[in-house]
């Protein structure tokens, strides 16, 4: 069995996560780390849920596991795993804080001087359907954001081929809740919510654009930039993801693209012609969803791209980069703790 | 007192306009009719409601009314108006049966041949704040569509102005169910609804499509196509759109566009810079929000806007034709039927 | 026109009730308050609305109006009350901190001590439907709670025939998350209302019972206690209560009695024998619907009941409370500012 | 492997069933049925979800098989296995038809003759915690309806120990959507579950009480009576109810009386004194969680408890029986299908 911790255990990632790793047949729980509920247990907490003993950061012994995965917010995930970083520790990393190779796009993006920077070359980008044998060689695995794992997978095999034109790339993408995380505030009270549709950042504010377009941009060997719409909407999970595009090529030439690029992949599945991605292909479940559609003016196309923001987009996906650095079955852990048929 | 029938006045459309006209200071409600629930009372169908009587269409007495509104299926509107109609009878009809003036382009969009093209030459496309006054010479009144009031009130202003390009206009369209309306479908089916995203109709396929390039092309003088993307959201009431256009024109300069065109009109607001549209803003008000935004991709704009799809995409805005119709403040029965501080 | 003021405009209550009296045909906004969106207008908070300026507590001038509504939390209601209490000045207070007549009561449930005593006797319980001629003679009105105003008329009528049994009172509520105000929290956050239901302070400790004890003994004329089971549900705004007695009364002798009690009164129905009562009965109304149901075993009866906990169970009936208060039909205002038919 | 067939899978129970069955170390899934669907795939239906074929009724070889479970309408499901039976093959039946051992009571409850009386001596009642024992020895389980192993696991030890008087026991429960199956109707509408809360067959009208009352009496040796209260509430799945009881005892000592019966239970949990049972507690898993409170009058306790309806209320039980028919852990397949830490 593989020892791991899980820092931050107690957010709807680090929720998700514990119940993927319990069902995982090679993973083994060592400890779960909470600031706010230090002490109590997973039960005391989640009345009914098992009895895992929470404990402060402090109270960790990150030395004494194989992995660790840390759902914490951004610059205290760097600042944590300055600290406890040691050669042959697999750090699976759900923040951002690993994604940008370059410090001074951190500093773009996320407002904050990068804390660790010699770490960064130590450090692979998660996404495993595009970078699968990189992330083996590496420590750090920076797991992607909900958004980005979705527009990602939807425009990764555009931008390889050469297929994305800049400024021609429209990403209006619709999240559940759960995305904004667990801490209370106005914009996530349920009446606010409830009966309501909330777009904000709009445009190139989003740190996720710089994300998307820092890896669009390698796979495509240029730069490229996206146009981005989040927007708030009454479900607790879930990123549907519509998402424009004029390449030259018609809807049925992508399909097919679409099609062999992910031909061998388990996670990701691409929609019959005409069907579009919703939410409950993938609630609960590891997969991508992709539909290609023909807009029907002069060479436009839609991709409709949908994930569980929990799962491919957080916790799934790092179960999935951890699979992968301890080189197993990558889909261990992932067929059955989910609501897939 | 204007004395006013009601055909179909048990769908949501139907109920709606009942609650506006029942607060409407110039309207007397003269008869209601229903095909599933003849012989009831509304009372009967919505316990603590008012006991107004409700008849079949057959047993309405067209003849005795000012004005009928049509709250019936397209195809049953068309019948029903060539046999009731007379000289001097107002008709506001909600259904898309006189909402082309052409019967070839009718059938393209709807399938079917049109029933009474004798009095297209009657009727007037009703969205009052670009054909206010010509609405005041017709005796029939195409209520606009749901979808096409919130996209042609965000549109409007850039096509009157020539600054739409044909082939560079995507609406992406969010509803709530209620669009849908009240016939029970697998579709509409709470748990198929709930914690779900489901894009339908993508591309130009939705009849509303022909609604919304029709009205469009007549603003700016010449032909005009969009690409649309209509989603069922999980909620029961409201559209927002997120509309994205490249105009050659800067979203400071589009914001005094929108500014300026709608200054006097009592149920847009133009929001300051910066801010989306919510549906919040308007449910169970009559009017549109909208908002402009810098997508920061050279030249790409997003209009936000936003509409209670019953209220002023439907059965508000079929009692402000009513007004313009008879003559009277345009907002009578629309300030305080509604959510609206 | 009467002028007001409304104290705390811009928690889910005070919204509410802005809503309303912005349609009341007498009543003329002097000032709203708000703590937190102080020099803001309406408009800044909720963009679309109309342009009304708040302003802070202290800039408030009560010597200028002729009524006010407070709307802020107890304790700090009591203590505005007394400092700006005036001979003449109407006060309808939707605080709990005029409910009770007797200050050690007050303590009991709401363990603080009364800082006004004084001014208690100058309050009366505004429960229109049974203490409506008592509160034309008084200056301050305590508005009921929203649980209890629901509760009450369910089980006023028996109360007053001593049909009630002590210790045989069931009160089963659940109640949308607007009730537990505008405050973020963690209980309140979508994704953890969402898909769930909450029971919570079951049994006699909520603050709520000792208010619903307080008048139902008082009608009775004899000690009451009742049990008391209120639910978090995912909805925005309602109450449904499902209350037991057994009154050694039939049900269809019981639906009799609730029949004369309410038939004059504008808003309360009882619905059709064996029709329950539902939310969607009476949203944005307000209206309390009553069933009367025999529930098959041995003399126990259900009574359903719902209310609008913003409008019957709030700001409606502060304005009810307002009417009655200043001489005015007590539905003025009341008819059209709802989703009433 | 086990080869194991079912019948209608394709409505939320049966799609529940198959989603845990392909999880099920010891199932092998041989043949699934569905009426509406025949000839397509699971992936046809729900793109992105397994391929797996749909047959008919008629195409399926049931004699292929080792067990089936049946998820079709009552009636139906009778019928089908008085078809089909033979010595040895193992039937989970998730309708109705076998869960009264008596067929006038069957009648009784349903309105229809049993088609297949001479089964019925081979039939057992599916719930293990109370009939573990009994189960081993038959060939068709009648698995519980949910509302039922909601209730009975909230009744049954008060039961078994003869607390439990005749007509004092009063279950208010709370539903979600898929308990009303997958068939479109008005009363599953989005729109009209939507922000509503909906009372319906109050008393002792549901068919549910027959069987709540029949495994009650059974379990205490003497006719029990219940009063029953079915709310449909806006939320997929889940039942909460809350029952009233009168039992000579306090809240501690039936919590002790609980904590001791479910002490060995894998799917039974007691929540900590004062703790009411939440559906999030159980959504996605085979558990059900109890609470126990004092209500402070007179010896009236409250029970909250709460189950997924399709999970433990439906098709998560199921395989629990299954485990059980064929001497498997009883967990199997039940402890990562689910949302469960």
């Amino acid at each position: 069995m593989i020892k791991v911790g899980v820092y931050g255990a107690t957010g709807y990632t680090g929720i998700e996560l514990v119940r993927i790793l319990r069902g995982h047949p090679q993973a083994e729980l060592a400890f779960l780390t909470t600031e706010p509920f230090e002490g109590q247990s997973f039960s005391d907490i989640f009345p009914g849920a098992a009895e895992l003993q929470l404990c402060s950061t402090g109270q960790a012994d990150a030395g004494a596991v194989d992995a660790i995965f840390t759902c914490v917010p951004h610059t205290i995930a760097m600042e944590l795993i300055k600290r406890i970083y040691r050669p042959g520790l697999k750090v699976i990393d759900l923040s951002a804080d690993f994604r940008f190779a370059n410090p001074g796009q951190y500093k773009q993006w996320y407002g904050v001087e990068h804390l660790a920077p010699e770490l960064l070359s130590k450090s692979v980008y998660g996404l495993p359907e595009f970078f699968r044998e990189e992330i083996t060689g590496y420590e750090i695995v920076a797991n992607p954001g909900c958004y980005p794992t979705c527009a990602l997978l939807a425009l990764g095999p555009l931008a390889e081929e050469g297929l994305l034109q800049d400024s021609e790339v429209i990403i209006d993408a619709k999240t559940g809740v759960s995305g904004a995380g667990r801490k209370a505030s106005l914009n996530t009270h349920y009446v606010e919510v409830n009966e309501n549709l909330v777009p904000y950042k709009m445009g190139r504010t989003h740190s996720h654009v710089g994300e998307m377009e820092l890896i669009l941009s390698r796979l495509a060997g240029r730069e490229l930039k996206v146009a981005f719409t989040p927007q708030l909407v009454p479900l607790s999970r879930g990123i549907l993801s519509t998402i424009y595009v004029r390449t030259g090529q018609s809807a049925p030439r992508l399909w097919e693209l679409y099609s062999r690029t992910y031909a061998e992949e388990p996670f990701v599945k691409v929609l019959e012609q005409g069907t579009p991605a919703q939410l409950a292909y993938v609630r609960y479940t590891n997969d991508c969803v992709i539909g290609v559609h023909d807009m029907g003016t002069d060479g436009l196309v839609m991709i409709s791209a949908a994930v569980d923001n929990l799962v491919k987009g957080a916790a799934g996906q790092a179960v999935q980069n951890f699979n992968i650095l301890f080189g197993l079955d990558e889909t261990a852990g992932l067929r059955t703790a989910s609501g897939r048929i």
